[in-house]
């Protein structure tokens, strides 16, 4: 069935001139990444080629080559198709709703993909978008060079968390032994991709990791953050943050209380077998056994009461 | 030559029936998992085999299955060969000086080998000694269940510094691809290697990192570490900490100056072209062009203040 549907979808590019490729918003490493090679593909297959993204492009990515491939606006009437990349479902690609006006090719790893397409390659399988455009450019023989090479490199790094999370496969590290073969600096490219924080980040990062409690015979980390301190540092993601209090050895569960406009967010990572999701759930929330959080129109400081309570509640339950 | 030498140390190990094994001093991820691995396909090649080591397995790597291959005494009479591994010179092994009285097989990957051994593999172009033991015991028709292959990918991605660093190679990826059938979980291996900190760490890095002082337009990132705070957390290691600051975007010289009993030791870092070694050099020191650092008898304050300076000619030079 793959096999037939990649037929296709060559068939479909072949019989087209010129190709708008569409990454999901907020593009990422794999949509970034992805968009690039298959353009410089589709260019050595000299077909006329855009990507278009009304988003900036992310800090961490910036150093990839961009050329002029990647676009905020063009005459859609110029092009005879477009490829969506790493889309699950169309509305990911609502904010150029203007320009979704020809045969889309789908193109996915999402289990949750919608099949949006006139024609959809999605193998929920793949790592990353990468590893699919890598097999599709392969079919196409098209020649691999070092930035087709490196584009798809830091694809398939990005969506595996450099090769640590559940969806890196035997497959994921043959696609990267053959793209390695192709003269990547992939020091340089970790080093932009996972080795590169912006400098009110870090400050933000350190001030707030400074401030964190440990309860619970240290296996509980909690830290609230104040609606000033995200602004002063414009730091809106605290992923990272749960994150790195949940990678303390001896801590099983964290939590990130967020102040924001009109609540507080509280967000709980745990390891093993304890579940978060229970306590999220509770409060109208949701998630997963390792990740959950829910939001809550108090303060601060009551919050982290309610926490406290009720994991001690928890502990007392499971001794 | 090497495959020769493959040949002959496979026939010595074939002719031996009880294998002393030594890792390193202060054995780090490659030494313990290349020393496992090797164990457990001695094993079952029906040698009696031994690993050992006078350390403390580091907290990072307690979650590999040592059973009881590993010991800190033994009689070695009862043994007639030692496998030296990941060692590139004698000195690493001195501190089990009364156990080397047998013939020495040694195994490395470190470029400054000295060819102690009475059979000498030495590659420098694997990435780590554990590169060397998957080829071994291919060689050896060792069978690779989960817990070997855990082992060496252990032994890989630490040396590679989960794959970021110059020395992984295509082949190195291959190695993991074939590693990676044999039903490991990558995602809880990082975890452990990775995302897995000690409290007091935690809260030392915290510390530190939020104390980190910027000068000449952000460029540069310099903090001092106090004797006090240093034995309050118990934390020797600082490279990290002048990684972490090297890291940040915008940031090209990150500087760190420790207290120590009798002197403060400064430890710099840079970007791209700027070359920290000259300055060591100037005080007595050593190092690379990106990584050097001297020792200096003074107060922190007054060697922020030389550094500073320093740096401040630097930048007056190349404008």
């Amino acid at each position: 069935m793959r096999v037939m549907m990649m037929k296709k979808i060559i068939n479909r590019i072949n019989a087209s001139k010129s190709i708008v490729i569409m990454p999901h918003l907020k593009p990422d490493g794999d949509a970034v990444g992805s968009s690039l090679a298959l353009a410089k593909g589709l260019l050595k297959l000299n077909k006329k080629v855009k990507i278009i993204s009304l988003d900036e492009i992310s800090y961490e990515l910036k150093f990839l080559d961009f050329h002029d491939f990647w676009v905020s606006s063009l005459n859609i009437d110029e092009y005879d198709l477009i490829i969506s990349l790493d889309s699950s479902d169309i509305d990911r690609l609502k904010d150029r709703i203007e320009f979704l006006v020809k045969p889309i090719i789908n193109i996915d790893h999402h289990k949750t993909n919608t099949f949006f397409g006139e024609l959809n390659f999605v193998d929920s399988e793949a790592s990353a978008t990468g590893e699919i455009i890598y097999n599709l450019l392969i079919e196409m023989n098209v020649d691999f060079d070092t930035e087709i090479s490196e584009d798809l490199y830091t694809a398939i790094a990005t969506d595996t968390g450099n090769f640590m999370y559940s969806n890196t496969t035997s497959i994921t590290h043959e696609i990267i032994a053959k793209l390695m073969k192709n003269n990547i600096d992939v020091t340089e490219i970790s080093r932009n991709l996972f080795q590169n924080i912006p400098l009110k980040k870090f400050i933000f990062d350190a001030k707030v990791l400074d401030q964190v409690e440990f309860y619970n015979n240290n296996q509980v980390g909690i830290v609230t953050i104040s609606h000033e301190i995200r602004n002063t540092y414009g730091c809106k993601n605290t992923d990272n943050i749960v994150e790195a209090i949940r990678n303390i050895e001896g801590v099983e569960i964290s939590v990130v209380i967020v102040e924001k406009e009109n609540e507080v967010k509280i967000s709980m990572r745990s390891k093993s077998d304890f579940d978060v999701a229970e306590i999220a759930v509770n409060h109208g929330g949701g998630g997963h056994k390792n990740a959950a959080g829910f939001g809550m129109a108090t303060t601060l400081e009551a919050a982290k009461k309610l926490i406290l309570e009720e994991l001690d509640n928890v502990y007392a339950r499971i001794g």
